[in-house]
C-alpha cells in the first residue's frame, strides 16, 4: 500500500445518528463512493466499516481514506460542487465526523 | 495503495499531552515505526501528522496507519510483548488515542 512518491492522505469518519436507516448509511456510502468518477483530483479511495475490538472507536463506525497527489488537488476537493453535493446527501444523518490529513511517511 | 486482496486496516490517532516535549513524541513515533521490525503480523506501516484545513481533527495530531493480512494478524498484534512495550513509551505522554479498523473495500 506504500509507495516511495509521498502522497497526501485524507481520512474521514464518520458517525450516523442512531435515526439513520441501513439504507440512508448506504446511501451516504454510495455518495462517497461515487466521488473518484466526479473529482479527478481523487487519486485513491479506500473505505470500511470500524470491526475493531478494541473500543477506542468513540462511536466512529466508518472510514473513508482518500488519496491526492498533493495540497493542490485536496484544494480542489473541499470545495468542489460535488464534494459539497454530498455533504447535503450526508448531513442529515450525520452524528460526528473527524477529519485528519497527514503526507505519508514510511 | 489499494489492491485487488483484502487487508484489514488498523488505523491510530494520538493526540498528546501539551506537557510531552518534542523530543517525547518522536521517542513514541520512533517506538511506533520500530514495531514492523519486531511483529511480523504488521503487513504495513505508513504514518504522519495531521495538517487538515479543516478544523475536525478533534486535537488529534498522529494517524499510524497499519496493514494486517486478517484477524488472526491482529490477535497476533494486540496482546505482543513488544505492542505492549510500545504502550508503555506511550502512556505517560497520551492524551487521548482514537481506533478504527476496517477491511478494504472499493
Amino acid at each position: 500500500q506504500t509507495t516511495s512518491k509521498k502522497m497526501l492522505r485524507h481520512v474521514v469518519l464518520f458517525k450516523f445518528k442512531d435515526s439513520a436507516t441501513p439504507a440512508q448509511v448506504k446511501e451516504v456510502e454510495e455518495a462517497f463512493k461515487a466521488l473518484p468518477k466526479k473529482i479527478k483530483e481523487i487519486k485513491g479511495l479506500e473505505w470500511g466499516t470500524n470491526n475493531s475490538p478494541e473500543g477506542l472507536s468513540q462511536g466512529f463506525t466508518h472510514v473513508f481514506f482518500v488519496t491526492f497527489e498533493n495540497e493542490a488537488g485536496r484544494e480542489v476537493y473541499l470545495p468542489h460542487p460535488d464534494h459539497k453535493a454530498f455533504g447535503k446527501v450526508l448531513g442529515p444523518y450525520l452524528d460526528k465526523v473527524l477529519v485528519v490529513d497527514y503526507w505519508t511517511q514510511e
